[in-house]
């Protein structure tokens, strides 16, 4: 029943990934840029996006510049103890040492030559972009191809002064990089292509958020486990509780028990694998440590990051020993809301339907559909993208139409501060007919043994 | 033998944390700027040593504004879904609802007013942080107990010109939250008040980090047991390797196995547990799959991320039926290297120090110790402080001395990029009189059971 036996890590690692940079160039040449630059760490999601590069703890950077030719570059700035993963990352577009990559890995050829560049570790990553711009396309610098007077007039075309270029950058590069990049006489002009290219995905990412939605399916199947194994401890001296394993269960043990399972399958908890009990599952991000109590809702939020840096996004809920009060309406209701929402879901549809129906079907369960945070009801929006960010475009509630390839996280739910909570989320992909469930996990307020 | 026993998630669970912001409010005053600003996501280390806060995977921010009569406030702009956890982990001081936080928490009471606003979801943190200053700052508001005239006299005083306030932030502020401070009327500057707080750790900091690395610890046992009981399979058909569990050892499945260990004890693999076999081993990042064979050398390195943020580091070598060749050489010089490191490490000495007699004790062993990243030898520094960062201040091969409460890693390599690596890593805290190992793991080529 559970579509968790797939292999996340090494799945991923078979069949390398590699990113079209085309809308990165096409941006550059809509803005009479020069280049687009982005400087961030491993955490900068844009960066892990464009390059593959799984990176360092630091700043690095990435210059793309159009060449006039159709000869565009993109260089990969990385710190020299990373020279051989990063060429192999985002060179040869794969993960291991002898991971088959380069041109076609993902379908298809974009034109861009890539390669990397080793930055000295006293310089500055902003610094090191700085250099790179101005050695690929500077006053000083000669470029391959090209003679002297093409290379001005385009110059002159594209800089807004003389002797000043326009870069396009993302709207959260470090201002420290930013100062750099102004310093060595460059405008920026900042640019939303990134975040539009992420939105629609690959088959080969897909195929990505996919495995690691599996492995959530895993970790959601232990989780369901444990509290279906637990027994009820009710006796005259101690409250009511759960017990697992010879000691009580916790919000803290179950989370544990939930990432040792995703670790097993090669993804891991980015720290958000939230687990609430009680009044912690009216706490959306609860990571804290509380005691599991019977009649109490369990919500349980599983978001892995597998090795290739795409995230999975499964919520469910159960109760154990319920009394069939607020928890089995409110699980009807998120059920039925769940079903109206995905029914909206299909290509060309404006985004923000799907919130409105799914808001629609919790009202008429009589739950409060535009409840604020701490009231009653449903306090959040319907759902959102999900890619090498856990919270990314297109938002469920947000302006413009579903596509073919956007993959979100569908999430009704509903939350009363003093007693609990109920969401369930699923992970689809909109295809032009509708949609597909990543991968199925069953529904049931009571705990079932999964494994 | 192994000090592995306690248990990271739920022993930080137990004792809150809190950061002293008097450096904040210091470097504030030392700048005559109006207020400190920092702008990140739940990956900025600066921002999570600062707040506590675990936060959003979106922008968040903090402003503290010195007062004028010692009442320094600091306020965290939250998104509203946020806003329980928030007050719970900056202003109590506590990551669990019901555990004990507040003032003293950390044996301190820095003066510093602590309060959460719920930004709303469409402004952006920028905005949000210049709205803060405006209004405990501005033009526009009254600043409670000053006099009119006394708060013109301070702007006028501090602020650049009569419209526009100083703002201090750190270095890598996104630049699109610069732009709107900047448009708000404040001057940036930039300060490494942050940076230098974060090198120094309080007790509570030291108890955290020994915890983590006693995971790390785990999960190094978990790793050499796995070795130790694997079994080399050198048939007539098959090339030789190692054999665990009814299929080949790859560094995939041992990383698996470690990062389970790791979850099963409250901490998680932040990506950067990295296992590398035979030429692998040489390159200190690897995190791709890699056969073990017999005679190679098997390089892990963990380094764990705790509750509270905090990192463990923690490296050793093994080869399973090794010749006694290169491998043996190296670890013999690595050995002696980390001894002649150790043996520099106290209060008052300069950090460089350190790099310096540890390249010289293994350029006695005949390597060579100024190798460029791909060539044989030592390629790196000698080591680096760990803190809520893998890597920060203060580093083993920097400027400046040595300090009580520094917490490095000290790590000497050898590297030889056709053959493979020897590194050995340890958590030391730096005292007056010398350091103490955070938590010890034993030493040996020979990989042993030890679990």
């Amino acid at each position: 029943m559970i579509d968790g036996s797939d292999d996340a890590g090494k799945g991923s690692l078979d069949s390398p990934l590699r990113t079209d940079l085309t809308p990165i160039v096409e941006a550059v040449d809509a803005a009479d840029a020069v280049a687009f630059v982005a400087v961030g760490d491993r955490f900068d999601d844009d960066l892990r996006y464009l390059t593959r590069f799984s990176g360092p703890d630091r700043a690095y950077a990435l210059v793309v510049v159009p060449g006039a030719d159709a000869a565009d570059r993109a260089v990969l700035c990385a710190p020299p103890q990373f020279r051989e993963q990063a060429e192999r990352e985002f060179v040869s577009g794969a993960r291991t040492r002898d991971g088959n990559g380069g041109d076609g890995a993902d379908g298809f050829h974009d034109g861009v030559a890539r390669e990397v560049r080793t930055e000295r570790t006293t310089d500055h990553a902003g610094e090191r972009a700085a250099a790179v711009v101005r050695d690929l396309f500077g006053d000083e610098g000669e470029e391959g191809g090209q003679k002297e007077g093409e290379r001005e007039d385009e110059e002159n075309e594209r800089g807004r002064e003389d002797d000043e270029h326009t870069l396009v950058v993302p709207p959260s590069i470090p201002h420290d990089a930013a100062v750099y990049l102004d310093r060595a006489d460059n405008a920026l002009a900042s640019t939303d292509a990134v975040e539009r290219a992420r939105s629609r995905k690959t088959d080969a990412e897909i195929d990505r958020l996919r495995r690691v939605q599996r492995a959530a399916v895993a970790g959601m199947a232990r989780a369901e486990t444990v509290l279906a194994e637990s027994e009820v401890v009710d006796g005259e001296t101690e409250s009511p509780h759960l017990r697992w394993e010879g000691s009580p269960l916790t919000t803290e043990r179950l989370r544990r028990a939930v990432n040792a399972t995703l670790a097993a399958r090669g993804v891991r908890d980015a720290g958000d694998t939230a687990i609430g009990a009680g009044r912690s599952a009216a706490d959306r991000n609860f990571v804290g440590d509380d005691p599991i109590r019977p009649g109490e809702t369990v919500l349980i939020d599983v978001s892995p990051r597998g090795p290739d840096g795409y995230r999975g996004d499964l919520t469910r809920a159960f109760v154990v020993e319920g009394d069939g009060g607020w928890e089995r309406r409110a699980y009807l209701a998120v059920e039925s809301a769940r079903e109206a929402a995905l029914a909206e879901i299909e290509a060309g549809v404006p985004a923000k339907t799907v919130h409105g129906e799914t808001a629609a079907e919790l009202a008429a369960y009589g739950f409060d559909p535009n409840a604020e945070e701490g009231e009653a009801g449903f306090t959040h929006g319907a759902g959102h993208g999900v890619g090498v960010s856990l919270h990314e475009s297109p938002s469920l509630s947000g302006a413009g139409e579903l596509r073919p390839g956007h993959v979100v996280a569908v999430e009704p739910g509903v939350y009363d501060p003093n007693v609990g909570g109920i969401r369930l989320e699923d992970l689809v992909v909109v295809t032009e007919e509708g949609y597909e469930v990543l991968a199925e996990y069953p529904f049931g307020i009571v705990p079932v043994e999964r494994e």
